[in-house]
């Protein structure tokens, strides 16, 4: 990217060389009538693609800039998955006047893929595929390629359609290529090809695409008939946002989707606060343990010394444990069905890290407050790594269960039940141990 | 795949006519010596698809299992890459026996493929690609791809290498099918392809591959001579793999590579004990600014009531920053530079939330304590939040700025710091307001 203070001709030599992801990155960060003037100085078609590779905030602000006729014009020539997505994130009155301006193809085309529920295959899904009929040669096939080609997403895979558009099989590029040119499609191609219905969850495209390597995967309407693919690098931007919002929801931020630079101040607070507030209200469970113990904490002042690091040590086995099931449930490393053996193991595990951490903890209890505040620390500690190792192990599991996103066991949502357990446990033992 | 009661009829369909992926998650449950004989009855080429699909700790096992002569012919179909993990995975006698077991191609190929460093370009490479010369026509380019395609790992794209084997262009087939028979490739390619060096870090290929939607992306030595390419697939696994050890480190999980279910009990007690035991000591400082504020704790016992709740508010708003950075430093969405700007809007922010939880925690203060501890409750309310939020967010840069890996601000690391200045701000208002 050129420096802010490059030379105009440094800056043009780099808006006509640069890959249109670069130069993206670049108008972006441009204040905004300066970006409208590069943008529309583009010869097309690297115009459209640039435009696409901008964030839909700044593609629609764009939008509301240009002319009516020169929008039409990009959008025209964008992908047809990247012109939906933009015309969804317009606002009523501009959809309209937008669809006015476009041509029937494309106002059609913008109609029907605009219909599916968000998060589905339907929402993600392009038009711009290649199509076959059984009938055709391997050079035929290849001929009907070469003169569709640069339309498309994707030619390395085509669907082979009967009369009716139902999908009956797929071929890959290199088959055709393979095949001897008077070999029917018929006989080359995989007449079981992987499809998903319109109402599939994106998460679950996005997991079959990566399984199975695919490059592209169609989707089908309730009578087999082909309505979409759905390509690589979609399903991988899929991909990318879950992950991004399964980090997000670990953290007890509701999900956002603008990148943190572009996200505003506003949005942010109001991810983050609500969480932050509803907290407060499970720490009170901790504060009222602590005041029913009041006496013995009077008696025994020093146990306070301890307290952060009890409750925090039962906290963070149980951010360990909740974050790495989280995120095996999210690979499909673990499944639903594991959930027993997985806790056993777990069990197992927490009472050795327990055992380990109240050895620790022994001398320095032993230190401070004598052989009984020693005793009921190194218990205290044994008892809450376990107690909280096991609901960070469980809470995903059973919010997955429950089929609500398992990442909503979050490490403070742990820590915060860890600390009321951990409270409960610490003065119960001090009150049988030490004498009320 | 098949129930675990399924009958011999079941499982030999499931066999036959299942994706290889599938397959390779049904031999990783069974019993290693049914593995074993479902593995050798597998026909060519998908014995060694199959095999390469397993889990490198099965695949090692599987390999101790099967005869010289057996696993030789398995490791020979594989393909360059997964060849030489294997071989990476295997204990020195058994690499120097499988070695002599192979034909000289695949034995230098091994031998020249498993000497790059670990995590580099050189590491995750394939040997599989197609070349071409510039003073080919397509029609001849498209013959060449033809005889070699079935070995190749992709032919979507091949590389143009000159007498002495350096880059010096790259061409789609998408383009050869376009050109015309007689056009030469020195005419169509793209005489200015992306390539790495050998000892390019693997998450900037990843991140390479995918920003730029790349197919592959060619691997060059000192010369310029093409030495490699890496695949798409394989950039995902990395970047996979990468986000996971981005998920261990944020909850203080020292990174390992097993999934989760094949990982051993003392493996992963062993990858969750150093952080817990090392923050044990973060910890005794909380305790020690408790233990010099304990003339304060026995005048107002009332304060460890609020204990938990405000060093837990400081360390949550704490782990949202700081979780919400290292994610951005990873994708890529955030970069060293942007530290200033997102740092003091951070400063907004984290002032915003901290004076709604002041907010929401007064009406608790008067109630427990009184408007003088309502006072001492808010303002440390305040401040730990604002201390928390900016420590959350200055972490993941200041590390990523010691070249160290941003998601170690981990969450637990974040609460323990927040919970040591939560402690000190907490004791001393009380100790400056309410009086010694």
């Amino acid at each position: 990217m050129p420096p802010e203070d490059a030379s105009n001709e440094t800056i043009r030599h780099f808006v006509q060389t640069a890959h249109a992801v670069d130069l993206a990155a670049w108008l972006a960060e441009l204040p905004q009538d300066l970006a409208q003037e590069q943008i529309l100085a583009l010869a097309q078609p690297r115009q459209a693609e640039t435009f696409s590779y901008l964030s839909l905030d700044v593609q629609a602000a764009l939008a509301r800039r240009l002319g009516r006729r020169e929008l039409a014009e990009i959008v025209t020539r964008m992908e047809a998955d990247d012109r939906v997505d933009l015309f969804n994130h317009l606002k009523p009155e501009e959809q309209q006047r937008l669809l006015r301006d476009l041509a029937q193809e494309e106002r059609e085309d913008i109609r029907r893929l605009s219909t599916y529920a968000e998060e589905t295959a339907g929402a993600i899904m392009t038009s711009d595929y290649a199509t076959l009929a059984t009938s055709m040669s391997a050079h035929e096939a290849i001929e009907v390629l070469r003169r569709e080609a640069p339309e498309k997403e994707t030619i390395y895979r085509s669907y082979v359609l009967d009369a009716d558009r139902r999908l009956i099989g797929s071929v890959r590029l290199v088959e055709l290529i393979l095949a001897g040119t008077d070999t029917l499609i018929a006989e080359i191609m995989d007449p079981d090809p992987m499809a998903v219905t319109l109402d599939t969850d994106q998460e679950e495209v996005a997991r079959l695409i990566a399984r199975y390597d695919l490059t592209a995967l169609p989707v089908i309407d309730e009578h087999g008939r082909l309505v979409g693919i759905i390509t690589r690098d979609d399903a991988e931007d899929v991909m990318q946002r879950e992950t991004t919002e399964d980090f997000q929801k670990i953290a007890t931020v509701i999900p956002f989707s603008q990148s943190i630079r572009e996200a505003g101040k506003s949005v942010l607070y109001k991810k983050r606060i609500f969480w932050l507030a509803l907290l407060v209200f499970g720490n009170l469970f901790s504060g009222a343990g602590i005041a029913f113990f009041e006496e013995t904490i009077l008696a025994y002042v020093a146990l306070v010394f301890f307290l952060p690091l009890l409750i925090d040590s039962g906290g963070n086995a149980g951010s360990q444990a909740a974050t790495l099931m989280v995120r095996a449930l999210a690979t499909g490393d673990a499944a639903l069905k594991d959930w027993r053996d997985l806790i056993l193991r777990e069990l197992t595990i927490a009472t050795a890290l327990g055992a380990t951490m109240a050895l620790i903890v022994s001398p320095i209890g032993l230190l401070r407050g004598g052989s009984d505040i020693a005793l009921v620390v190194s218990l205290t500690m044994m008892l809450v790594v376990i107690v909280g190792s096991l609901v960070g192990m469980s809470l995903p599991f059973l919010l997955s269960r429950l089929r609500l996103d398992p990442a909503t066991a979050s490490a403070p949502l742990i820590t915060t039940i860890s600390d009321v357990v951990g409270v409960l446990i610490y003065f119960s033992l001090a009150t049988s141990i030490l004498g009320p």
